[in-house]
């Protein structure tokens, strides 16, 4: 008789398929105020990582961390004409505080280009406090219509880099160095996700950017998720809050500026792009558990083999976790962590023990096999680098599979709605194309050269539309 | 001719001093909502070591960080009496969200014990869930009417650690973990800062709780700051959200809980309790910035000396900056470092290089000497833990010598308001000396047991209390 599965399936629901493993692998809850979430500690131990590999990038790139307040004042929002039409319709409120109604009321903030600005204004003087490179780790507050926990959620955690530079090629080249070494280079390298990198059209742009640069990976539906956004600001923050310095020749100039960010997002995202019908499967290189070491049963010398060879990974550097919970039947355990997507089970049983060995279960290619424990230590950090390569793989071809060249519209919604991605000449497309795209509930998720580079113009000869639905 | 000071003396105006030091250093600025702040970039530094060497130790005590929504419905607060009662005057409230009114009101959170029981009530089913050990990191607001940056302040970022366990004593237990092994731990071997251990009277006590514990730190001008709780909240939170499990005899039970906390106040206490005339002094293992190697001017030599310098003491391990901004005059620079409280400076000018020396300026005894430069990787490591040690000895000197053995209410009033400690056996005070100090903006700041221990009860024989002015 076949087990019932402990998903849905992929190929039947795939929606239901992601919140029946967000739930069984308890990655998070909803939350009870509405589109908010509960971050449980599996799933928040992913974002811990995640939050721990990109900082080291940020601080490689020479930002530095601040934090700036929840509350913005409203009339902040509105100094900037485009922003504030962005955000308005997701904003919330706090009218009443400390018992009293506000005499203004004041934002949870959206993102923080405003207040920044404030500040910016009054610690830059010179050119010699140029480029002025912070980022901050916060919570962010978007009021979401149809929210779906990591990918739509009215409260999200995020990084946001905001940045002032004198020139302008100083602040493009600053954002395009996010966009590569920090974000490209971590989802690549680090979560495994094959994204394709790119410049949003006018009609995507961030509210107040004049150019955003975009990672836009394939889920397992074939639909795309904006991964993260590296944004130039040009001058128009500047202008409103009349952020200035003071030249090496003695010019009052305003600075140019960039804004970066990516967020919890990116969870949903891991789930969409490696999870399989057994639930979520984590890149050993993100995994906060790469190994378990599984005690099958309860004697004396089983418990104490897991143990030793929980402490021999343990000191050999992999992050290792010892499940010694015996009261628990064995299978329901194997289930549980197969769901959390940890890389590598290694089980241990009287059986084995006898033979020096143990079964070695490979969560990314699948199967086991036993494996001599003494030989484990020297194993596993090659297991888990092939395993980190085969998911980058196995993303790459299911883009490249599911990516159609097309000429015309009607080509392009065609693609996207039996989900894939569609690669068109944007000039075959153009503003009104978008227009006709969206009637389908279809968007251009990037603007790409015709090599693959990220183009410097929109309408550069040669842009390739990437065309596909959405998250 | 004497140089004008840099800050307002200590003496002159203690709480000028602080707001001075804290913006020459760069660490925060006021927010442009009343009461919230901006942490800069060296401020956030210094907390972002707290949360390293925090978090490890939370970690250690077997909590998992988890994140818990920043709304919060109305409705829960209300749940817990006493609870609601302590935070409604402080709550800011978000009445218009998504472009209309919302039909219940949220509130940003004061702190979590509602939501994470209504999510503990959830996970929580039998004994084998227990105990459950979470802690977050996060942003939380209490609307202030007297705020004082870091100290005060309408939104702060805090670690909240929240904990179900099947029994009263392993609840118990756990509070006292974390009061001893992870605050005690952290504030007296990390921050350098003496604190006193003990137990809240029932006055003072936490909204919600059946007992706090505390630790308590005195400031350069001789008050009392409250440097984090840990609470045990009995059942109050367990019978409002009805938090039950199934015990191993198939008992349905409630659950005991705790929570405790600590937060961005902590770096208020650092700046009080070691700053002095010259600015911040940073304890060498919390600091972001141990050494700093200064050029004293551009020569080619010079720079390529304090990169040199600055790579070898890296690699041993120090965490160091190189100051090669010799496009500001060095006397300034100096200053700054010095404002900040690096603890090491290491100069460098051409004449020194001749010698092979550079001058070792040590910020926490004061003073600075010629060294061999050959001699700096070996040297470095024994004056930080000198310089850390010294910190602790003159915090405990101070508390020592500024707290008065009194008997009589009079005397312990007398005492706090002349800027120091009182120390009064809690028989001669009791809750109607409560009232009596309050008169005079005197509190008891915790009971400690006649052997300096924290008792086990408010009225064990023997207890002392602990009065003074508090922050």
């Amino acid at each position: 008789m076949a087990k019932a599965p402990v998903l849905t399936p992929r190929a039947d629901d795939f929606p239901r398929w992601y919140q029946d493993l967000i739930s069984k692998a308890e990655l998070a809850d909803n939350g009870p105020v509405r589109g908010t979430m509960v971050i449980r500690p599996y799933g928040y131990g992913l974002w811990e990582r995640m939050q721990q590999e990109m900082d080291a990038r940020i601080k490689e790139a020479g930002a530095q961390n601040a934090y700036f307040p929840l509350f913005i004042p409203q009339s902040y929002l509105t100094k900037e004409a485009e922003h504030v039409e962005g955000f308005a319709p997701e904003l919330a409120v706090v009218t009443h505080a400390g018992g009293k109604e506000l005499e203004e009321p004041v934002v949870v903030r959206p993102t923080s280009e405003t207040i920044v600005n404030d500040y910016f204004s009054k610690w830059i003087q010179s050119y010699r406090d140029l480029p002025l490179l912070i980022n901050q780790w916060a919570n962010v507050v978007r009021w979401e219509m149809r929210p779906r926990v990591f990918l739509r959620t009215t409260e999200f955690l995020w990084q946001e880099g905001h940045t002032a530079h004198a020139t302008y090629e100083d602040a493009r080249d600053y954002a395009a160095h996010i966009h590569e070494k920090v974000y490209a280079d971590f989802m690549v390298n680090v979560l495994g996700i094959d994204v394709v990198l790119g410049r949003k059209t006018p009609g995507e742009r961030f509210a107040g950017a004049v150019n955003t640069l975009t990672l836009e990976a394939m889920m397992g539906d074939g639909k795309a998720l904006q991964m993260g956004t590296s944004h130039e600001l040009g001058q128009n923050f500047t202008k409103a809050f009349n952020t200035r310095y003071l030249s090496r020749e003695g010019r009052e100039e305003l600075v140019w500026q960039t804004s970066w960010g990516s967020s919890t997002r990116m969870v949903g995202g891991l789930i969409m792009s490696h999870g399989d019908d057994s639930g979520l499967r984590v890149p050993p290189r993100l995994a906060p558990v790469q190994a378990v070491v599984l005690a099958i049963k309860g004697d004396d010398a089983v418990l104490a083999k897991v143990h030793e060879v929980g402490d021999r990974l343990k000191a050999a550097g992999v992050r290792v976790r010892v499940d010694d919970r015996t009261d628990t039947p064995f299978g329901r355990r194997a289930v549980d962590w197969e769901l959390k997507g940890v890389p590598v089970r290694i089980e241990v049983g009287p059986r084995d023990l006898e033979n020096g060995t143990a079964m070695l279960a490979r969560r990314v290619p699948g199967g086991k096999e036993p494996v001599a424990i003494e030989s484990l230590v020297q194993l596993l950090p090659a297991v888990l680098e092939e395993d980190q390569a085969l998911l980058l793989t196995q993303s790459r071809e299911r883009r490249e599979s599911r990516t159609s060249e097309v000429s015309t519209i009607g080509e392009a919604v065609e693609a996207a709605v039996a989900g894939g991605w569609a690669r068109i000449p944007w000039v075959n497309l153009g503003e009104e194309g978008e227009a006709e795209l969206a009637a389908h509930a279809v968007t251009v998720r990037c603007l790409v050269a015709e090599d693959g580079s990220v183009p410097g113009s929109d309408d550069a000869p040669g842009n390739v539309a990437v065309v596909a639905r959405a998250y």
